[in-house]
């Protein structure tokens, strides 16, 4: 268990309506900037803007400038320093250009700042100590024209700003900071959970926070939302759709997986039912020591095995689904061999690792290979003739109306499977099946100590499951 | 692999016409009865019916006697010593009276004799070498009017009669000979194979024992044979269907298990493909020593459990059943909790014993307890609220779109569990239950070596399939 519970319980079982308050008054507290914080970023803000519009409209006279995100809507949290500025050019200038003058626009407004590539190249700098970026799009009149990702950012931003007052922006601060406590707040593809836009979206559609977990606490996913009517014929095969208000074609929600839905609904019925400020604040569990490590193996019984290698070199959206692909090609790969897998996870820093905790390591020498019915004769014939007179194999022999074959099984541990090449035949991510080529570790048992203390927070996570 | 193997291949991998003939033609000198056996039975058979009838007309004027069987039919294997005398009563007289006339006849008959209790009670006993068996049954004027199922013999008898010539008699034996060398004959409960009534009939049905080789060779079970297209209304779930051509409603090989319809078709195809005498030998395999139990365990790294009780003092055809049923509900009680069943079966002597061969036998102390899914949310509360708090559970947390709980297993090694009072609860027959609360011993890895030396055929049985 962890120390969570017991703090928890101090608010009884039941949440009142002061309770309630008195918790959501305390975080706001915490996560509302205050008016000194907002003038200021007012200022930097308004300071940039005027720098892009003067290079932007240099180079194209039709360009204007958004300030778009979360800055521009009061639903940034304190703390956060992030400013957006987009920059609008007619969609009359071709790719190549927008994307020479988006840059030239980028060094014009962040004179510090340096160059990032997403799916146009962008600047990314400081400025008087706010993380500001400075992005091109094309200026359209629909988002259903866009010709790439940024180019929606616009759109959101005017969706958003007609309709979130002073009151709905601070239950946005209040949503985004329970997603974070809970862990489930983030579209990367290591998180898949909620984005700042979505996040918004449900906090406009439900008419505030507490609306909002109340609504999830009932949730009976797929859970379909479709803000501005436009009941599109696209079928989504995800557990929350929210179609897109500016395209109907998008469920902003595609990238949040069930586990993240389901989380937030836990997390929904247990604050309501009684509120604590524990809710928002992510957890950071002190790394899990080797002691502990040993404990928690000795008490469960299980024998858990690693496959630790270099971390490729890829940024975390393309890293993790490789190793989420690879942890379910390898933990597949084990269950195949009767090698029962109760639970596994994939964790990454400097090296990475695809852990599995086993219920069975070992399995005897022989296998019961189950051959076709009798009756089918061509296969059946061609199944015993494939064993007859093989004396490494009991039989094959008659048992109810099939052939049984009870051969050597090709591995009784592991280990050993893991340790072989056919473990490149489980359906790796690409990078990671390249990594191993360059070489892994195989850890078994208590030889998994050797993950700590890199991966010591991870395993404390993994044991110690928060409730 | 058994010695059968390398004796087989001696006759090569096809059968020519002229192996096939030379090999019947040896069986046909074992099992056909010569004239002189011939004659004595027939002696002895006459002399018994006139007996018999004598004895029958004194009580019942309307009586008479038939010579029944495959005495009466020309059909029993050189050796065999059954005579089967069948009294036929009208069906005026009540069956209290039919039993007391027949005893009295039976007694008249066989001055030797006891009395043994099938459906009627009936005389039984040794007349000059040969076992004889003095039934009562009503006359009646089809086979649809039987009150039991005696009364139907006569209709078989009659229907056999009819078809059966010299030749077809010969293959009868061959055939006989053939089901009783691979251990498919006999439709006792415990082998659950070929009545000779069957074997009769589908001797007819196909002309002769080499067509009903060649046609079970190409069986897609369900067969349905129909001798008498009776056509009738009646949908058996058996692989083989031989509507009775005496009774429509009746499947004579309903008995017969799946794995006896394989095995004909296995041996079938074997013994066309390479005739050998030797598939008319039934298997007596030696003993299986200490030794070699010891060396098949440590070859295939699994571990054996038994079960050994006191035999329920119960006839085969009770016991049998009793004891696969125990064998299925033992097994399914091993494997629900983990413990995979590689191959198992029941062997009866002075014990009884169910005995598997694990190939998992221990557990890790924690399970996997896999909860509804979150948004259900009446249960998924309720599962939940049943674990959260309990320090000797792990979660319950959220994975995937469902609460799982990672708990204390209640059993850890199959030894356990057998020697718990579960094992009560798993469905066992009701005289082993009974058998169990009385004591037994479980025996697991190395000491089922107690099993030896009663054990030793069935054990060589199972370590050494016939191929």
């Amino acid at each position: 268990m962890s120390d969570d519970e017991g703090d928890r319980d101090e608010y009884g079982a039941n949440g009142s309506n002061a309770d309630l308050e008195s918790v959501l008054a305390t975080v706001r507290e915490r996560v509302d900037p205050d008016a000194d914080e907002r003038s200021r970023l007012r200022a930097v803000a308004t300071t940039l803007a005027e720098r892009a519009a003067d290079a932007a409209t240099d180079l194209a006279p039709g360009a204007d400038v958004l300030q778009v995100g979360s800055s521009a809507r009061e639903t940034w949290i304190s703390g956060d320093r992030d400013i957006d500025v987009f920059v609008r050019f007619p969609p009359e200038i071709d790719r190549e250009t927008l994307e020479e003058y988006g840059l030239e626009v980028g060094h014009a407004t962040v004179p510090d700042g340096h160059e990032e590539y997403a799916e146009h190249p962008y600047v990314k700098g400081e400025v008087e100590g706010f993380d500001v970026d400075v992005v091109p799009c094309f200026r359209l009149e629909s988002a259903t024209e866009i010709r790439s990702a940024v180019d929606r950012t616009p759109f959101h931003n005017r969706y958003l700003v007609e309709r979130l007052d002073a009151e709905l922006a601070a239950d946005v601060r209040l949503a985004k900071q329970f997603l974070k406590g809970i862990g489930a707040y983030g579209s990367d593809l290591r998180t898949r959970g909620f984005s700042g836009y979505l996040t918004e979206l449900l906090v406009v559609e439900y008419g505030g926070f507490v609306p909002l977990l109340e609504a999830a606490a009932d949730w009976h996913p797929p859970v379909e939302l479709d803000p501005e009517d436009h009941a599109a014929d696209v079928a989504f095969d995800d557990p929350l759709i929210v179609i897109d208000p500016t395209d109907p074609e998008r469920n902003v929600a595609a990238v949040c997986s069930a586990e993240n839905v389901a989380r937030l609904q836990h997390y929904a019925r247990k604050f309501l039912a009684a509120p604590s400020v524990e809710y928002f604040e992510p957890r950071e569990p002190a790394p899990l020591t080797e002691a502990e490590l040993r404990e928690h193996l000795a008490d469960r019984g299980t024998t858990p095995v690693a496959i630790r290698f270099e971390t490729p070199d890829l940024v975390d959206d393309q890293l993790y689904p490789q190793l989420e692909k690879s942890l379910e090609g390898i933990v597949g790969g084990l269950e195949d061999r009767g090698f029962d897998v109760l639970r596994a996870r994939t964790f990454a820093a400097e090296t990475a690792v695809v852990f599995a905790e086993l219920a069975v390591a070992e399995r005897p020498a022989v296998e019961r290979h189950l051959g076709p019915p009798v009756h089918v004769r061509d296969h059946a014939e061609g199944f015993y003739d494939a064993y007859a007179g093989d004396s490494d194999v009991y039989g094959p022999f008659v048992d109810g109306d099939r052939y049984v074959a009870e051969r050597e099984r090709e591995w009784t541990t592991a280990r050993a499977f893991l340790e072989s090449e056919r473990l490149f035949d489980v359906g790796l991510g690409a990078h990671v099946e390249t990594a191993l080529e360059d070489g892994y570790d195989v850890l078994v048992g208590a030889e998994t100590t050797a993950l700590l203390p890199e991966f010591g927070r991870q395993l404390r996570a993994y044991f110690e499951p928060r409730p």
